[in-house]
């Protein structure tokens, strides 16, 4: 405990940029709740295939998401 | 809000029919919130590999599954 | 199998609203994986207090997705 | 997408810790995927009571967290 | 790593079930994993409210489940 | 319900090993909440990719689960 899931979709993100998120999602976490937790803080990364994650019954893919990104 | 997640196994459903579950779900819920609510509905499918998803302890094939559904 | 769950704000659906969601989400299910699949075929709905879900950083209350629904 | 959430036990942090934990979550997230994301960027933060979360077979409480928080 | 999440509906088990439920998961999986493995098994109890959880459209009361578990 | 998950990272375990899992965790469960209960306890397992989930902040791999294993 604390344990961070972080639920997104897959090619949206490189494995570097994952591996960014792990680090910094726990700094942020432990900046809040002390370093003593470090070794107690959890952050796992899952991810659905393109097509499995709809807004408003739409079906996303990463080229839509990088779209967003983009504004 | 609200999220809706749906835990499958892998093979049972084809694109279609999981491009359907989005939709329909979505339509679902939409119908019972409200329209305005349609851009904050997210569905999302999450699927296990054969034989990771047990029932009493007996591990589920796609073709266990599509002989459940044949009845 | 298959598993939906629909995590929701405290105090922005009724309880009927709540039983209303599990019946008509499995009724669209079935629809799609075949009658046979009704007895294997759940629905949980997860909670999370007001001021516990955050869009964009901000905390949401029940009022203000009361406030989205009315558009 | 991206959904981030917090499993915590209760009674370790208070509400303003949680604002706080949402907040900040999102701006690192944001930082690292793009601004035009926040909208599309959630954080739920779900706890379950003292008791019900165990580490290598031990129940925690509240007490024992902040115990490891002191260090 | 590994996480256990054993998901209930309120009512059904007492304390001291939950507690057990926590003590002998771990050590099914530690006999599994190795021992080594005992301080990085994690096991959480989530509970959602009698009425919020149904199988086949049917919401679930903590009577109803008593009634199966006598058979 | 119950409904069991068990999150892992891949190639920890066989699939002999999961299989066990599954097996041994539902004999567990049933021999808490009775025999009667079996048909309606499921075991599911997710597994994340190497490198998406962290222990304070560091990415694990499967061997480094087997170093600590080993201990």
């Amino acid at each position: 405990m604390p344990l961070i899931t972080v639920n997104l979709i897959e090619n949206v993100f490189s494995s570097e940029q994952k591996a960014e998120i792990i680090e910094k999602l726990t700094d942020t976490m432990v900046a809040i709740e002390g370093e003593n937790m470090r070794q107690v803080t959890w952050v796992k990364i899952e991810e659905v295939p393109e097509g499995q994650w709809g807004i408003g019954g739409t079906p996303l893919t990463a080229a839509m998401v990088h779209q967003i990104q983009k504004g």
